[in-house]
């Protein structure tokens, strides 16, 4: 089953109370391509790049069989670039830079090779750009994942609506659950993003961990503690490369299966912040995310014991 | 075995976006007795109240098996008032008015049925209150459980460190959590809070649900999403009730039972804040409690899948 990723591949400039990380590669897309390459082998890629970007990490990603005839290299520009600074507790951030570059011409054309893919994960970009992606494929997929955030919601919401009444499954933080549905209460909010679109709505909390939405149905994977949060970049995308990569393997989507694909997400984004960029990610060994999924398992079981009340 | 409960009972007047209750019942002591009541009828009350304090409240706990030997009623002089208005999003709240009254003179003197307790809570009072009453004690208890705040961190801090030095449970907010151990990670900081004394640390996150740290061991009871938050007020203390209830109709504190007794307090925590004051807690069923910790259960149940890394 194969994976189409579209989103961005970047520079970042990131400081956070541990340090400084300058000009370090970062971008939704390599986040979520590293972390479903550890599940899923045939991953298409689209995004674009400035001239500035270095080959080895293209070929690295390749070495992990990430397809790249959907990335374009435009000859002297830059790469887009942003640059934030975490607040001291790591929960806000501030925007300092965002330097489109590239992405200002942003406008992929699907190789013929990927408009069969069957899993499709959309990293947070404008929505044309992720309606038009869609528009290109030969077939509806099995199941289409949509990232996006509350600027989209403020500057482009009519074609962000259209975006989502075509997707599977959306992820969102809280705020922007409440901001899409108008609703205070997350139930509430879940059941009207699911009659726009959505049979899955997850919704990313930080170190809160996330949620899923699925009808009646919902389910909490918590956020793990780890011994020092060093830089939270890339968390949400890591998350998003760990869920997409565990439905591919599994060939389908359904309840169970995102149930374990948020848990896999999870554990992929508590490797992601315990260094800066994709340090963290580029050398996890069986062993030790078998070790962090038996970590999330011991978080959440308990003996079930329904006394008969006194 | 027997509960002691030691805390306020009080008159709130709160206002929350849903609207306002005037002068309606609070305090500590009166929510864990309803929420422990559910679970164990042998529970000791420790607190004071002027002669405002509805005498048909008083009646009410007695009727669930709540001992008022150890209510003091001060005649000529009013009740514990507390005022406070909850923010938009009900994760923050600001103070309106806090009159001690007959508060300022609570000296709690044990009831010699009360001495040989064997599962102890003490509700968020001043550190000087919370040691009186441990060291009124005939012998040690099976379980001493501690609710505190920030606000005795910045104004008894060496008092405090006293009575935690004495109990097996702390709970505490993660902010308190920093402030006490002067750790950021909550790992670090557990560590460091379970070498003052408490083998157990709980991390109360609100709407984000609780924590349970025991040496190397940790388990997440997620915030169960309700349909609308009423009234906030009242659930940590009713998420006290509901696990020193369940820990003492167990009979014994280790971890297992620990755990269990968590989610018992996050269930009790969740009818809190679905009305006003104490209206939800009055008339629970067997059915709506049982329904409520399969909802717990559903929320944290997935196949743990350990997948070979592609």
């Amino acid at each position: 089953m194969s994976i189409l990723t579209v989103g961005t591949m970047a520079f970042d400039t990131i400081e956070t109370p541990y340090g400084k990380a300058e000009m370090v590669i970062g971008g939704a897309c390599t986040y979520i391509s590293w972390a479903a390459s550890y599940w899923h082998k045939d991953i298409h890629l689209v995004s674009i790049v400035g001239e500035d970007f270095p080959e080895s990490e293209v070929e690295q990603l390749k070495a992990r069989g990430v397809k790249m005839d959907g990335l374009v290299r435009v000859p002297g520009k830059k790469s887009f670039f942003w640059s934030g600074k975490y607040h001291k507790d790591m929960n806000g951030r501030d925007t300092l830079i965002t330097d489109l570059n590239v992405l200002a011409d942003f406008n992929p054309v699907l190789p013929d090779s990927y408009k069969n893919c069957e899993f499709i994960m959309l990293g947070n970009l404008t929505p044309d750009i992720q309606y038009s992606v869609l528009s290109q494929l030969n077939q509806k997929p099995k199941c289409i994942i949509l990232d996006t955030m509350n600027f989209w919601m403020d500057v482009a919401l009519d074609r962000l609506k259209e975006v989502i009444a075509k997707v599977d499954v959306l992820t969102i933080n809280d705020e922007e659950a409440r901001q899409l549905s108008g609703e205070r209460s997350l139930l509430k909010a879940a059941k009207k993003i699911h009659a726009m679109g959505p049979q899955y709505l997850v919704i990313k909390r930080g170190e809160h961990g996330a949620m899923l939405f699925h009808g009646e149905q919902i389910f909490y994977a918590p956020g793990l503690p780890v011994s020092e949060v060093i830089d939270p970049t890339g968390a949400g995308d890591s998350f998003a490369g760990g869920m997409v990569g565990y439905l591919a393997r599994m060939g389908s989507l359904n309840y169970s299966h995102m149930k374990t694909a948020i848990i896999y997400g999870s554990v992929m984004a508590s490797f992601c912040v315990e260094d800066f960029s994709l340090s963290r990610l580029r050398n996890l060994s069986q062993d030790l995310i078998h070790e962090r999924i038996r970590q999330f398992e011991a978080l959440m079981t308990f003996d079930v014991n329904e006394l008969e009340i006194a």
